[in-house]
């Protein structure tokens, strides 16, 4: 089954983002209201938000949402889990609109926020899994990101478009080499007191 | 390949914490203090700390720290990544005490805590993982803790212990239906102003 709104399949996260701070729901909430969520279905409980649509919306509103939180300069975490071609997925709850511009990026340019992250790809659907995942590590190396081996996951440092750009391509490539079904955990610290002279 | 640890397959989990406070440090060291990790070995770094030993004692790591942290009141999150059997696995950092006993279940099993989670299964290595997936979503439902379908996840709402017991069982029981590599990401809430008129 490939779930298609319109002419593409219906790609999702399930993400949180956590400021280590009191004003938690204060910065999370002034960060979502300048985050344009009009291309995605979005629904938020008290663990997770999720986010379905179109596979470069899903990527444009969840670094948006980042980067407005690391603006307030708190140190943050967000864990985001992307999703294509679940067979368990159904065709609803997503967003009509299928047109291609992304609607953060004029806004989200101009903030540069260096980021540490670790990430994991999980190839489901198909093809040789293992040989995927660290072909894709092997790519992700040649996209301006510091890439360094870890239990479980891959870590990345850099700057947090570069980063999210080879999050974003590493996704689209592991599907179209032939897994019909992937997953992507990303693990993403920002403003941590630990690598704050990194990032001046 | 099947990296063993004296008997058992090396285990190991990925996980971060975040308490939304600024005393957020203070909140996870004070917590590591109360939590015995001598059975397991640990690497923190900004991102996440990963440890990794006998499958009984990530989790009973994972879910003191979890508790030791919950008892601040402090609103937090918790993101684990549990994994076994990663053919990329190395035999190296693993801990040499391979007794059964777990060493934080004496102070954890006082710590009354509800909690909000949403678990995904990935049984990477062989079988019908869908299937697999199915079937140990339908145990859980057996396991006292309250099971609700989500996007990319399935959420589950109870007593941490019972959460915690109903996760390991499934991890198991994943691995042992065939699955010779098996990761599961749990995120997991406490405290949270939504809902804690629930956990009063």
């Amino acid at each position: 089954m490939n779930h298609v709104c319109g002419t593409s399949k219906i790609a999702g996260c399930s993400f949180s983002i956590h400021p280590m701070s009191e004003d938690f729901a204060e910065i999370i909430l002034d960060s979502l209201n300048m985050v344009d969520t009009s291309k995605v279905w979005l629904d938020t409980d008290d663990v997770t938000t999720t986010i379905r649509g179109r596979l470069e919306h899903i990527f444009d509103v969840t670094k948006a949402i980042l980067l407005q939180v690391s603006k307030s300069g708190v140190h943050a975490a967000l864990q985001a889990t992307y999703s294509i071609g679940c067979p368990g997925d159904s065709n609803g709850d997503t967003c009509p609109d299928e047109s291609l511009d992304r609607m953060n990026e004029d806004s989200s340019r101009f903030i540069h926020q260096h980021l540490s992250a670790k990430f994991s790809l999980y190839p489901m659907g198909g093809g040789s899994y293992m040989d995927t995942i660290y072909t894709q590590i092997e790519a992700m190396k040649s996209k301006g990101v510091q890439v360094t081996p870890a239990h479980y996951s891959t870590r990345l440092d850099g700057d947090t478009h570069t980063v999210f750009k080879g999050l974003e391509d590493v996704f689209r490539a592991t599907e179209a080499s032939g897994s019909s079904h992937t997953v992507m955990t990303v693990t993403v610290s920002v403003n941590s007191p630990s690598t704050k002279e990194v990032e001046s």
